[in-house]
């Protein structure tokens, strides 16, 4: 009797015309393979000697690089804003299997309704020029189809996405998780359900590869919608819960068992923050962690609002988050920069020394709960 | 024997200098009080025959005006970037006391390590403008003090109110709890302290005057370290934690209950989606919810990478969330155009005829617990 | 026989139709008269005290407030954008008026197919929120109307005006002349025509007080067309041609003339570098001129392209232009700064105490020709 | 006697320090040579399917290369920003050297400060990161060192560009010259000293290839101290000027005869706006020339301000300018996206079916004078 609720799988904009069709007709996002283009590495290198973004780009990608080379290092991901859906899935991915990264923290988006969301075989659209002018909103609501500027996805494929959470979350073990936890949950799914029904999944991936993935915002995404309707179902009754407290517990762990750090972010927003303030987490719990001792930031965002997308690396290091001395920030819309400093720092080959951390193991089977 | 762990509330940062004093020669943050201020109206009333962000601006500040006229709406208020240290906490607290807010949805950061911060008698301070640069944020450290772009924080200070944060949620019941419910709390523990050390704080405001606040990155702020050094010394104990889809839920049955709704969005961020999806999860939960009504949001961020703070208001329509008869997006930085935006609909005088909706009476005493 | 070329008055693209006064039904742009509005005054003292572009906003009006103050100070004010268009001409006039201003440096298109434009009885139209989008371009263009963003303009008027530019042109001495020359030749046909047939323009103020406008890239506006067809009609005879070396050599004369100076800049482009090279100029001529004492620049242009609209006033100062102890850039788009900027300064009256300084009669009868 | 005042070319600022080679240990800047990259062909096809910027960019590398394969098309560069002091100057002279580029419009600063700059043998050095902050600029204008955001010149160097440009007008015939034809004896001045002292040059190279440069506000840069000092060393006699109404009437000359053209603007401002121009002008002067048929426009400016540098091209259709068919604005710094738009073209080898237009020939030997 417990699965009276579930997700209304129909959204009621969704009054099938065969104008959506239409609206897809583009085709869909296909991810950047930086892997087969080793043509990558003279274009940033010529970009040491110029000025502006593309000096600060090199140098984002060497610090990317001595990251890679410094053993000791753990590197931690951050992803804010709509990346997978953009195309930068296969670049993630391929760092993933290429030991070049060993956490991530991330917007629900970008790991739920996104790759989660195509490792259940669905895809994301592009989208004519004109309709990132807004005025056609109106249409593709009546189509049920969610724009993210320039791209398309298909509202009803979504609240499936929706639901396959709930279900999963149905299965889990009543009580505190951590984001951790769900997301690990996930990629067992998949794994159960004989893999991702596309060629690549971080979440899929990274569930092999004991790479722990947080989304410290994790219901701000399909999966919150996961979590209502699993909190209705129970009613008074047990309940996985997502336990956000935990996260921040979990991933200051990290820091406390391997205390040197390199953090490469995309985008700004939580998981910046979140992951910059574990080292004050260590130190708040009495252990001496040093800052982040290397880091890179691709962004848009400007400066001079004081908001955490955009406050410097070296703001950050008057909090003693991120040590100045391996730090940029490049001013750049990341489906340009990340293939370049992504693709740069694969073709020089400093992974290729560089063994797994497979931090998951930290937490499993001795994690609180 | 549940306090063995505490905050570390001696940052190992602070080697105690004399330069401490010199960087806080400027002075305090002091807040903009707009109430005082009518000459804002004709002001903003001239903008509309011009152009540019002028124009927009003048169209928001109509917008909101038109929210407050419409008295079955509810004004849902969200906050990203740090605008209560930055002298906006007073625009908040007026717009609290004078009926023209009924929810607000924050990043944690600027309700707990700003608002609640103040609260407990500390300041911000004015940075010098040579700050700024980054390039002094060594010798910052060595002060312990935190800098946010031009403004700056003792970190001593900052470690009492995480301490503070951690006194509170040790008193709390021990469940899953809403960060409405902590907020509440902490609102709670000011009241019985006398009230704030400050003439105005939000989160006390809000206490008295049953409006929900909700944190859904509340772990990503001062309350963080609470949140794991509370888990921590209760080890495998009962304790209070923050389960984030219980806000998610509750944010909702919100909207289930006041269909009709406007946003005032300062920043975008989690806040922003956050608030923007309750529209679909009432309708994943089978309720027939309205989109948002009004809309109007205040950001510099750039519309073009597909991040959240900037995806415009007319995308939202395609997500089915914000209707597009009143939208405005105004791209300034907030500590100039909120104070006329704010300003303008309070001397036009709207809420006057407007009653506290008091949402808070929503969730006790039978909220899911 | 010399008039056989004439600016092509209608437009190729002018299809006239019943759509034309569709899209002008908003109404016309109405400049803000910031005189009457003292409760600016309070706004901006309170933000002396915030963070962000509030307290930058602040100080900027401060210096431009000081530079008023200071009696042996010139103020140049420098002018890019369309900002006449969008509804900034009064407060400029006003500044012209009450001796808030000694010299203007601008783009063509703000002097001439905007302030002339308007003198000679035209208007700027208010653009539906719809056509900010592009898509309506082409029907726009069918209708003879011309967008700068939010604005429209009727390409038969400004055709008109194109025509004008010619006539005064024609009556003009043949020789080489600075741009200054042809703005005054604009205001004396002005005056014979019984004066501007608007309320107020700059042009018109100027000719009137003695005080010079510069157009550094005069040909690049409508006086252009003005520019080509009397070249074209005089063929190989003598014609009025524009020297834009002598508006070097004569702005720098101001420099060499009036040391002092301090510049209110409205944007960035040609009109910023330009007057911020008169300082150099008047060392390569072997004069020891001091930098700019005092400079504000209102700007959303990014700092890190190395453009000249976004270049810092510390940065000139590395070019011996800006001296940086009185500077301040905001980052404001200047229809919502410039209004509280220029009020605050007009209503703490620092002006009532300044005399003219005329230097229009620098030149008169003097100038090399 | 004619040549009694000269360019002063020791900067009063110049105080010799040994403190000047240490600010320049970082070298100089090296200009990319994306001849040799074919890799970049791969990326740019790869970014077609993504999202976002990555997305705009293939589009415009799309675009460009179409301008190539059309063979009526003139292909006209329009230049602002700090170009080619950042290390495009080899994109550009590749882009002459293949025919893949048959008129500039400039800034005179790329074109003179900067491209002449070099051929005389000088060089741009690569500023240490903490001058970014401008908390140097003091120390730096002691050395004679000038800054663009992180990059240093030698004023000492600049002076004598300065005086080299005056002393080639010194040489010209009297009379009113189109900045084409300054540039043009810049050009023949390289060429009898024997070609320029650096690898490459624009000036050099469009001299030698007939290609025409336009610098529509020739003042504003190091040529304005020559144009300068040349008029105050003739005195009341005969001299070179330069008449900036001829440069607009001769790139008008050049889209009559050549009715089919493109744009590939690097930046906005003045070049942007005076080429963009140049279709209305012809239709003024009774011509039925068509609207620019290809577009590209790389930025970061804002086109929420009404400016020249970030009106989108969508806009100029509105004007008649632009056709929107196939126009592409990219949202980036250009030191990033130009060599990938140019590399891409380059490589695809369009250009090499490609007959250099040499409009250069359209004005000599019959120019009016």
């Amino acid at each position: 009797m417990s699965n009276e609720v579930n997700v209304n799988t129909t959204p009621m904009k969704a009054s099938q015309t065969h104008k959506k069709q239409e609206f897809l007709k583009l085709g869909v996002i296909q991810h950047i393979d930086v892997t087969r283009m080793p043509g990558i590495v003279p274009v940033v290198d010529a970009m040491q000697h110029m000025a502006f973004s593309a000096r600060d780009l090199h140098r984002a990608a060497d610090i990317y690089d001595r990251m890679l080379k410094d053993t000791d290092c753990g590197v931690i991901l951050t992803l804010a804003g709509s990346m997978i859906s953009a195309g930068l899935k296969k670049v993630i991915v391929d760092m993933i299997r290429n030991n070049m990264v060993d956490a991530i923290v991330s917007t629900g988006a970008n790991m739920v309704d996104q790759d989660f969301f195509e490792a259940l075989g669905f895809k994301h659209y592009i989208a004519e020029d004109r309709l990132k002018s807004g005025l056609f909103d109106g249409e593709l609501r009546d189509c049920a189809l969610d724009r993210i500027y320039d791209t398309l996805i298909d509202e009803e494929e979504l609240r499936i996405c929706d639901d396959t959470t709930q279900k999963i979350f149905e299965e889990m073990e009543p009580g505190q998780h951590s984001s951790r936890e769900f997301l690990l949950a996930m990629g067992e799914y998949l794994e159960k359900q004989g893999g991702p029904k596309c060629a690549d999944s971080i979440i899929y991936e990274c569930y092999k590869r004991d790479i722990p993935i947080f989304c410290p915002a994790f219901s701000d995404c399909s999966a919150g919608f996961g979590l209502v309707t699993h909190m209705v179902n129970r009613g008074d009754g047990p309940r996985a819960s997502w336990d956000g407290g935990k996260d921040f517990y979990e991933l200051t762990q990290v820091k406390i068992k391997n205390p040197t750090t390199g953090l490469l972010m995309i985008g700004g927003g939580v998981p910046k923050n979140f992951t910059q303030d574990i080292v004050v987490c260590a130190e708040v719990l009495g252990h001496d962690a040093p800052m982040h001792k290397y880091a890179v930031q691709v962004t848009v965002a400007d400066v001079r609002d004081g908001a955490l997308s955009s406050s410097t690396l070296k703001e950050a290091s008057s909090w003693g988050k991120v040590d100045t001395v391996y730090e940029q920030m490049v001013f750049s819309e990341a489906t340009i920069a990340v293939p370049l400093i992504v693709g740069y720092a694969y073709h020089t080959g400093s992974h290729k020394a560089r063994k797994a951390k497979r931090w998951s193991q930290i937490f499993e089977p001795t994690a609180i709960a």
